[in-house]
């Protein structure tokens, strides 16, 4: 088998066999392939396209290419959560602790990355004494004992992705819904997962920026899942505007333990009581969506929600009393009031804008070795469609460093779109994807 | 201006600017742009195509990014021939001479290249004593005394071009005619070349196989040289089966004297006459193809061309003597007579098969390591359209290691097609594109 005719049979339009994608993933992964007939096959990828099938044995070559996590020592259908990113995304801290509390074990990996707040291992760790190192066989124990544990990726896990997705960044071959999903889909089937429940995030902030491209994406990742035997749901959600009203590392710490409390911001619960339901039904322990919210429902009003989250927290070393006392994680110097400069409707928050405002004051990374600061970020008091008066505030900058709120404010400025009219608001959640086809609201 | 904006900006369908194109071989041929993104690009230009600015400012870029040889101390317009390569052409040891003796420069600059049968310098150097290696200065004496020279090419001419084609060459990105035609026309522009005619091959042999391919393909080259002010005719000829008899280096030197004698094949005859008429009319030694085709005759009838030929090989250290005694030139130990084994019309000579043949015997390279054998090689005794009896002999194999023979032999097999009705023989030459437009004949 040559490289060479592999990347001729793409550039015509021709379909990739099974043992063509081993052979240029292994072949790449051990370095046997060089970068340049790589990038040359990425390309023809782009224009040509890959099918159902390839786009599944790519995924799956990928997940054989490192470490696949074992987790049939954890008693029950292993569900993941993975949401393709966006602004203020506080469902995972939410979710883990309602699923785990519903009975369904919650094994999560998760990374740090980069972003414009920290990923969820930053965002724990504003709990003090909380740890995410620790030996597989104790994150097993945990995962048995309280149904939720939370640690560290390995660093080996779907490396091909991780040396495919460098090159691709530099090449401009992302952007193929082929290479996008079998990429996410790697990953999570790297770490263990039976089943699968996707957010995909659409609108401004988010990485698919129209509703078409979104459930084309949501559709590719769950014929994915399908075809490799797991399990895979995915909702399109909006990201026009952040989730929830907190945008930062220990503020979604406590947004969450609001919303676990049942006084959080409404579409953060609810996004977290869709997805949890999906969740749940893929780990069996519910047949319809309507039974399911209903057990979710009550691990809020119960409080064995907030209690589990409690035990998580124990559990992984951190210290509980923040969940009673949430002025104990970190916090910012200063709170300075954002106010509007004329009175209207507001008709836009662009997610994006409200994003980088928040990484300008430190809350999250542009570069791998950047210090994450915990405490900063920023809180809205309105959303869109709300009413505001001219000098009424309209977020709160949580800031240290006082040399960076102008910037902060200048880009808070482009985020903030204030109209005479009335705002429609846009949906939440705008539909479902199931293996059985995509359903619209 | 950053590699990776140019790649997607082609990848998307746009046009590049001449200074985006400077910047991209440039920094290749620096080594600043990689590999990796030079081949995405490639690719991407391959689906994309580029336009006749883009090729025409690609091929100026490829020109300057090495040493652009100047023949400005030669005086009259210098026009260069190039084919796009066949088996058995001849042509440039006919042309030279016939040109150079109706008064028009003939500066050539020749590689040895890979192929069939060595390039002109190996057949030149069949003729004993005669050196295609000379300091620069010594070249365009010779050019303004006998009007005709061959050297070997300097190795730093359009390094981009050979490094952008080694890339090509393993990312399956050599078949986009943009790409192509300056790849040719870079080289022969850096090689000093006034004006230029080109001869594109059409066939089986040639590498454009369909007559469309081939206009496309001289259409793009004479509208780049049109682009870049040099005027440029190309014209399109026949290599489906061999052109003349000969194909080896010495066999193929003999055959030019004999051309060169009045007595040599009827199609490389017409083929140079046509060719050389072009010429002529560039290096304004004529204004049409008639006149041009009249000097030309009087060049052999009269002697001259044969005497250029003469004073061309004292000039350049070699014995003179071959011209009017050929057998001095290298002659395999054996002559084997491959026969018809049955009756009928030739229907087909595949030249690509024939080449083979000869390149089994020894008379190409296989690598650059390669040497190659002067003497050995084949001689047809039919053309397609001749009648042949069972047993006559379809050609003569020159062959000095017997143990290649049954080898040759096979790939002569797959090359002879006899059929029972008569055979219309193909046309010659189909058709003449210059920046006026394509003529078809």
């Amino acid at each position: 088998m040559r490289m060479y005719d592999i990347i001729l049979k793409k550039r015509n339009g021709g379909e990739l066999t099974k043992e063509e994608i081993d052979f240029v993933v292994n072949g790449y992964t051990k370095g046997e392939i060089p970068d340049y007939q790589m990038s040359a096959l990425l390309m023809a990828i782009y224009f040509q396209k890959m099918n159902k099938r390839e786009t599944a044995d790519l995924t799956m070559a990928m997940v054989n290419s490192g470490e696949v996590v074992d987790l049939s020592a954890i008693e029950g259908i292993k569900v993941d959560k993975h949401s393709t990113g966006g602004v203020g995304d506080t469902t995972t801290l939410v979710l883990g602790p309602m699923v785990a509390a519903a009975g369904a074990p919650v094994a999560k990996m998760s990374g740090r990355g980069l972003g414009h707040t920290g990923g969820t291992l930053d965002k724990l760790e504003s709990i003090s004494g909380l740890s995410i190192e620790m030996p597989k066989e104790k994150f097993i124990e945990n995962v048995n004992k309280v149904k939720l544990a939370v640690a560290g990726q390995t660093a080996n896990l779907a490396p091909a992705d991780k040396k495919l997705y460098a090159l691709r960044d530099v090449t401009a071959t992302v952007d193929n819904i082929s290479l996008i999903a079998s990429s996410i889909m790697s990953k999570k089937i790297a770490a263990g997962a039976d089943a699968i429940v996707l957010d995909v995030k659409t609108g401004a902030g988010a990485f698919m920026k129209t509703l078409d491209d979104s459930f084309a994406l949501a559709k590719e990742m769950v014929d994915i899942g399908t075809n490799v035997g797991r399990n895979t749901v995915a909702i399109v959600s909006d990201m026009d505007e952040p989730l929830g009203l907190a945008v930062g590392n220990a503020l979604e710490v406590k947004e969450a333990i609001d919303t676990l409390k049942g006084h959080g911001p409404k579409d953060l619960y609810e996004l977290c009581m869709t997805l949890g339901s999906y969740m749940l039904i893929l780990a069996n322990k519910a047949d319809t969506v309507e039974k399911a919210r209903k057990i979710l429902e009550e691990t809020i009003t119960s409080g064995s929600a907030l209690n589990k989250f409690k035990e998580f927290v124990v559990a992984q070393g951190g210290n509980p009393d923040v969940i009673d006392n949430p002025e104990l994680l970190p916090t910012a110097k200063n709170v300075i009031e954002y106010k509007a400069k004329k009175s209207g409707y507001i008709n836009k928050i662009v997610a994006i804008d409200v994003g980088i405002a928040a990484l300008v004051l430190g809350a999250g990374r542009e570069t791998k070795e950047s210090e994450v600061d915990l405490a900063v970020g920023i809180v809205l008091n309105k959303k869109v469609g709300d009413y505001v008066n001219e000098g009424e505030t309209l977020c709160y900058i949580h800031v240290n460093d006082m040399s960076k709120l102008a910037d902060c404010e200048r880009r808070l400025e482009n985020a903030f779109e204030i109209v005479e009219e009335k705002v429609e608001q846009r949906p939440l959640i705008f539909g479902v994807v199931t293996k059985d086809g995509i359903q619209r609201f």
